[in-house]
């Protein structure tokens, strides 16, 4: 079987693009940072569900990452990346250098605010702005149909939907469920970081998740779960907790009881930080 | 000759504008908002040449007014508007309401930076969020090939250019001539704040310009000339000059006498604000 075509500019992404848009066929668009491990491949095989072609882009985007961040050692592989798009049946890979997004005297910042608020924002504060930045652009530059999201980057998810709609972007946001390790650890690009000792520590945040949503969901006080949930994450080894929080599921606002809610969480575990999160069943 | 269609929902918009680009009809946008003058018809008859059809949108956007300006007494006379569209030809008039572009919840704004540094952000801070939020939102919304822009609202159409470049906005963005009237006064839906008294301090405005611009072309010192031109103005009769400056004509960067310049002003009558702008003959 061929392999995708790749593509590294905008104008020959936007050339393939009109030529599939004649053709009638439906796009599907799955926007990723490279690295890719089981999670994406599973966000691929839905927009494949969804669509008559997957594009799939690759860019570390610069904008997303504050200076102290790990933009530098994010990891690269593109010739891995491009071999599981292949086996996965995607038709189209983007792969855009920085001055191709950004070129000189670019100066544009988009700011969705909403979901966005408190979370991811209080311990990356441009990380959103990044993030809705280059994805207008990519949904301007590839004009698909929809486009998929892991619910691992759970609030992302929400920022985007909340991006779309306001800016009347026609694109459909589609939510793919979290793909697991079989301990329930959360696939991640990041995970490359840990060694065996971390993994087993990282392999905690899952369970501890879902025993604090079970309590919640049991009736258990906010704060109180929370907490414990933050003390339990210490306990297992974890360095330090950015947050735990319940949050309504669709606003990220604060959750009520009678609303379907969402259990978020990040801590580090040594230099690398980890995010996670799960519903909590509603009452 | 029947009129234009009028539609306020983006559902109606958008689905006039899938049924024409299915007919293979290239699409130019006029955005305004209202009051519209022989300023605004110039560019409906631009859109004409360039397009087969020409969408207007009439909004008086709040997003692009302080809670100090004059949004409440904004000029609005829808009827008098769609009077004038449907003898300069226009196919189609967006009105929307404020609740169908910024719906309960609506969170996100965009910024330009580069050509938006100073001049009007100096005394207006948040106007070119505004503008670059609201005009994101319409050229998403009614998808044209083109849209026109008047040079009276000169930094505002650099701005435009730069949103577009920075987010591969697929609009070509065409600036068009200051429509002036006889005394060669900037048609501006504000003039009509004016009485007759200040009308005749207005129409100044354009005259120090113009000799300003000549003198900076013929060699005088930038300082110099600005400030001069700032005297003049007050000495005719403005109550107060928010700015007259010389800068570099496509980023509104510093002024270089090699590059092609614009001189730019804006200035008080009483409570009306004027805005102005012309060409420095390259040297």
């Amino acid at each position: 079987m061929s392999g995708p075509i790749v593509v590294d500019s905008v104008a020959a992404l936007s050339a393939q693009i009109r030529d599939w848009r004649r053709e009638g066929l439906k796009i599907a668009m799955v926007p990723t940072m490279g690295a890719l491990h089981d999670g994406h491949i599973s966000l691929v095989r839905i927009a494949l569900e969804q669509a008559e072609r997957c594009v799939v882009s690759i860019f570390v985007n610069p904008a997303q990452f504050a200076p102290t961040e790990d933009l530098d050692k994010y990891p690269r592989q593109l010739a891995h990346d491009l071999e599981r798009l292949r086996e996965a049946g995607a038709h189209l890979v983007f792969t855009p250098g920085v001055a191709e997004m950004y070129p000189a005297g670019f100066a544009t910042r988009i700011s969705v605010g909403g979901p966005s608020s408190g979370l991811e924002t209080d311990f990356r504060p441009t990380f959103f702005d990044g993030v809705a930045t280059v994805v207008t652009k990519l949904f301007l530059q590839a004009a698909p149909d929809c486009a998929v999201f892991g619910e691992k980057d759970y609030q992302q998810l929400c920022v985007v939907r909340q991006l779309c709609r306001d800016l009347d972007l026609p694109v459909e946001i589609i939510g793919a469920p979290t793909v697991r390790d079989p301990h329930g650890l959360a696939m991640s690009s990041r995970n490359a970081y840990l060694g065996e000792a971390e993994l087993n520590v990282a392999r905690k945040l899952n369970v501890i998740l879902r025993q604090t949503a079970a309590a919640l969901a049991a009736g258990a006080d906010d704060a109180g779960a929370t907490d414990n949930a933050t003390e339990a994450l210490l306990g297992a080894g974890f360095r330090k907790v950015d947050y735990v929080a319940a949050r309504e599921a669709v606003t990220l606002g604060p959750w009520r009881r009678d609303r379907e809610g969402r259990l978020l969480a990040a801590a580090w575990l040594g230099t690398t930080r980890l995010i996670d999160n799960v519903e909590i069943p509603s009452a």
